[in-house]
């Protein structure tokens, strides 16, 4: 393909993302011992009084904006643009910059507007990240790959170089929305930690410290710097929930079949035991319902084979709302009930997270709500099986990948390299992972069937509060366990991450005395430090049943509201 | 296991199967060539006019009168029992017999009903057959392998042995339905003719020079003979439609994700390429509404972890009884458009099928109906990578199950034990495999979405109009070509069918100076011959995108009472 070398290939794409950025909007990056917190007064100091009004806006409250014609697309997209170049310089989360098109754009929108005197779609005008797997016109897509630049998902002469769309990206221009950038993500996508041969690794904006999460760890560093109001990861075993509880943003991990994944770059494409899934992330549970609901009167089941027919269902959140009082008559107020899982056995979570358990625990309790133990079968048989899916080719798809041009592995996907291809699953094999993975889902939830005998609601549990990760966010090198995201995606559940609190020194000391119960459980106890997590966001999830997008967004929302997020 | 062979214990299983036929209902046999057609008059003679009543009656009706008392669950269960009992004798359709169960069950629901002067559910004393993959409590499931006699699923020592219930039979159950009999399947399930080394061959009541079509054969031939009103079997490449068309029934394959599947025997279970789907057979597309609707009343997702939260869409078939002029004011009242897709392009249907093709499409276009030319890519593609799937473990499942008593394939599943272990699928091949098929899924999609432009409806079509098989039925041991039926399973799109004529030696004649355009086709067209075929069921199949039962249903229904049926 080229007679260059991988370190030159990244050299120069790494130089050409910067090199988009206008010179105007370039900055210092100070050492990160300096100034480990890059969010709001430090980047303020860089913004227009009303930059920083539009990218302190969450995309609902945005979106009220540009539909009324108060603020214009294209204000509105500059202000983001220049966020997102200062986020880049600070964190490493671009992968991608092409705000020229974005702001011929918004131009567009803007005349649209003034001609018509009425927004083009529900998103008019809103700036939307995407994770570089999304094929946008005039764009590459790396997918963190040296060996993918210049080609199409490593592919040369296939004609959709640079001019294939995305389903997503389709259905989100006839929304009216700008696309801008593409974000960051780990070669591979199997990680917690954005890292690649291209532009090192994100770090996280309010503590550069300690990581962005992956492997849409781009989305969250962008959307924690307000460099994004709102964009769009993958998730398959954590990705999207990951960089959004360590940036401390909403992010949804929907059911598979709920937004359209057609037409996007994946790795190991194909693997449909445990299907990785879009959702979005962003500052607020609104945002992520609005670009959700958009998104679907688009009908992507007509235009992706694997999105069912499910519209927004409007009766499940307005069952959440007449019980939380939000609308409705009085009598139909009633509590809802949540299970706690604090723990799973094998690695405990450190103390800013198991605070944050109990501020939402505590919360819910004041507020009249139930809560119950949340005493499920084992996650170590459901993280037995599942984990079968991620080495099913037993890394045959990300080698090819790295061999295009030689590109080593980052460590935190060093596994793959050991794998070995006598042992790819057979048909067979995967036949069986399917058949006890069903088992499991099965098991489970007729547990939570079982939970309606425990909850005085009348109804099974409504939400389970759970940590997504044992800490915070990851120290770089450091993210040993997935278990608390990955059995999500095993079970197929849909799950909301919200912002809780922030780990405070003061508060969150070490556990003196504690005796690690296992390899994984010391690590992660000997990784804390309060003095370098301090300040970090502290997030959690509310996982749900199955296809309870609705539900589950409008439980987030009230829950957020009430822990003053 | 056992000391006895293979031969012994079928041949045991074979008696046992008719000792479970009181001495009362047992008849003589006569020879096919002297009693091709078993049904009507041929059967009647041997039931009482009431029991003629019951058994003529659908299922839908069946229920008002029970629901109403009118009819007792007893009176209705003894009729289809004696039925049932009748064509089992005839054609070989029945795996097990459990009628005493199923009477007292009747009584106990008359009790109920006496008691509580209502019906306990939707299905009040309704019988309902079952194909012999779903496991009922005191009753053996062989699936047709003589190595499954007394074992569950193969295996001994489960604690599952005829204790076990499949998740749509507890629903049945429920739903106040009467079980009472398991009905054949051939040995694998993977063929379309019902053949296996217990029961032998299970033949067509019209026409016994037929088979009844398979994998639900036995359904198809038990319903076709009226010895049930309803029954459930599954589909994977035609196995529900098949022995629908055959006998002249309606019945549907619904989408992937719509009815339970839990708990139910498979063969080469956790193959999730391509899913075998649970769909029910019946003599009206009411009575398949009836059932759908009942089990969906059960929130089936609740219980079976594929199963979408859908329940039955009101406004899907309420939009099409609203186009038909079936409700609403007359100015909603509009065309539906038609595809036809006659031909394709390897297996030229037979003259009674192409007839039939004529009959749906000159009474659609007498209504005012639109009718264009379905032109898809090519089916070939389709099928090249879809039957993959069937191949995938290189037989090992089903090799397997025979291995357990060293029973043989019968010649129409003969291809598995050509198969050598060598050719089992990777885990990259079975993803290579789902991507392909992805693609093809995406690109029917949007030819779909394309016929737009050309129904002048203001929507694609409505309905493909197309062979369910290229014959009306085939002779044994010559079911060679697949394609009609399975491309729908490949796509996951909803697809009824429903009767049309019947083969008439003195109209459908041999296509004289036909040049066979290869293999396939010339064994299909020299299967043909007016004389055998007489009087032999023809029926089509009306196919809808993905998860549009409800919509289907009411097209179906407007069709067949169109065409008199």
């Amino acid at each position: 393909m080229t007679n260059k070398t991988w370190q030159e290939i990244a050299e120069a794409k790494r130089g050409a993302i910067l090199a988009a950025i206008p010179q105007e909007w370039r900055i210092e990056n100070p050492p990160i011992a300096q100034q480990v917190d890059v969010t709001g007064s430090f980047l303020h100091q860089f913004l227009t009084n009303k930059e920083i009004e539009i990218t302190n806006t969450t995309a609902d409250d945005i979106v009220k904006h540009t539909v009324a014609g108060r603020w214009s697309a294209e204000e509105v997209t500059r202000a983001f643009c220049h966020t997102a170049a200062l986020g880049h310089q600070l964190t490493n989360c671009l992968h991608e910059i092409f705000f020229d098109a974005a702001i011929a754009d918004a131009k567009s929108l803007d005349e649209y507007y003034a001609t018509h005197k009425r927004p083009i779609g529900p998103l008019h005008g809103l700036p939307i990240s995407l994770k570089d797997q999304f094929h946008v016109k005039d764009v590459e897509t790396s997918m963190g790959y040296v060996g993918w630049i210049g080609t199409f998902e490593g592919m040369t002469g296939t004609g959709k170089e640079k001019v294939f769309e995305s389903e997503m990206v389709r259905e989100l221009r006839q929304c009216g929305a700008i696309l801008y950038c593409k974000t960051s993500v780990p070669h591979t996508l199997m990680t917690g930690e954005t890292v690649n041969n291209i532009i090192g690794l994100t770090t996280n904006p309010k503590n550069r410290n300690l990581v962005s999460g992956g492997s849409s760890g781009g989305e969250g560093a962008l959307i924690g710097i307000r460099g994004s109001p709102v964009g769009f990861g993958t998730d398959i075993g954590g990705s999207v929930r990951i960089p959004a509880a360590f940036n401390g943003l909403y992010g949804i991990r929907p059911s598979s079949g709920r937004m359209p994944y057609e037409g996007a770059a994946n790795s190991m494409d194909g693997q449909n035991s445990v299907l990785s899934v879009v959702g979005p992330l962003a500052t607020s549970a609104s945002s992520l319902r609005l670009v959700m609901k958009a998104i679907l009167e688009q009908k992507p089941w007509l235009h992706d084979p694997l999105v069912h027919e499910l519209p927004w269902r409007y009766e499940q959140e307005k069952q959440i709302l007449e019980l939380t009082g939000g609308i409705g008559d009085a009598s139909k107020v009633g509590p809802l009930c949540f299970g706690v899982y604090m723990f799973d056995g094998v690695v405990k979570p450190l103390p800013p997270v198991r605070r944050a358990i109990d501020i939402v625990v505590k919360a819910m309790k004041a507020l009249g709500h139930r809560v119950i133990e949340w005493q499920p079968l084992s996650h170590d048989l459901i993280q037995e099986q599942g984990m079968k899916t991620w080495v099913y080719d037993a890394g045959l798809d990300v080698k090819t990948a790295h061999g295009l041009v030689g590109e080593p592995f980052a460590k935190q996907v060093g596994f793959f390299e050991k794998l070995d291809k006598k042992d790819e699953f057979t048909a067979s094999q995967v036949a069986e992972t399917n058949v006890k993975l069903r088992r499991l889902r099965k098991e489970y939830m007729e547990y939570w069937n079982s939970t309606e005998e425990l909850t005085g609601t009348g109804r099974p549990v409504d939400a389970i509060i759970t940590p997504l990760a044992p800490f915070p966010a990851a120290r770089p090198g450091t993210y040993n366990w997935y278990a608390y995201s990955t059995w999500v995606n095993f079970m197929d559940y849909t799950s909301v991450v919200l912002p809780v609190t922030n780990a405070d020194k003061s508060i969150d000391k070490v556990d003196e005395g504690y005796t690690p119960i296992g390899d994984r459980d010391k690590e992660v106890y000997e990784s804390y430090d309060p003095e370098i997590f301090d300040g970090a966001h502290v997030s959690l999830q509310l996982v749900g049943r199955r296809l309870q997008e609705e539900k589950m967004l409008a439980i987030a929302e009230y829950v957020g509201k009430a822990i003053g997020k």
